[in-house]
């Protein structure tokens, strides 16, 4: 990452093959831009002091809610205002950017095997 | 917008035809996702007090700084840091999503013939 660099996100998905390993791609005002590569299921959580942006790049996102499940395609999103349970998940491998405060654990107040302690930068 | 609301870009973006006039898609931690059409020349202007994140969901963005100018193309983003002066171009109708700090004028801190007194929420 350096300043006025232009970051193309598929070249920055290319450089690794793992699932629910997020890496921070940018910066914006306070927060990451993150992007991960996901199969399978997420754990329950939430975060307590963040908001959470989802867009998708490649494949299909499903987020269940405590009300339902939202279905995201590639170029949609959704933000997933602070304190609101989720759980993403997806049948086939999905391509997401995404965005928390800076230094938020992925898995936000719920630690489960899915929680990442440190985030690379690429 | 409303919240838990799935946002699908390109329906958004279907939604109006006009140039360099942002509609807000969502808002996230006291920012605002932004999309717009743009063809022609920007003005030159810097945000004092909010990076500005540019993404390209169609078409191609460039943002002329003043050590020169950074080409985007669909799937790229950059994130202008606060106080950096920069003038977006594009000689082909391009989309974007971007994002800034809420209520924050398109024109930053240098009014022009392009600032927009307020933006509308689709």
């Amino acid at each position: 990452m350096s300043p006025l660099e232009t970051i193309n996100l598929a070249d920055k998905l290319s450089q690794f093959s793992d699932h629910w390993n997020p890496r921070i791609v940018a910066k914006y005002n306070g927060n990451e831009v993150r992007i991960t590569k996901l199969k399978g299921d997420f754990t329950w959580h939430s975060h307590a002091d963040t908001d959470e942006l989802f867009f998708v790049i490649e494949g299909a996102l499903d987020i269940e809610f405590r009300d339902g499940v939202r279905h995201l395609e590639r170029g949609e999103m959704i933000v997933v205002p602070k304190g609101v349970e989720h759980r993403p998940f997806c049948e086939d491998e999905c391509h997401i950017m995404f965005m928390d405060r800076e230094g938020e654990p992925n898995t936000g107040v719920n630690p489960s095997t899915r929680t990442r302690e440190t985030l690379e930068a690429i």
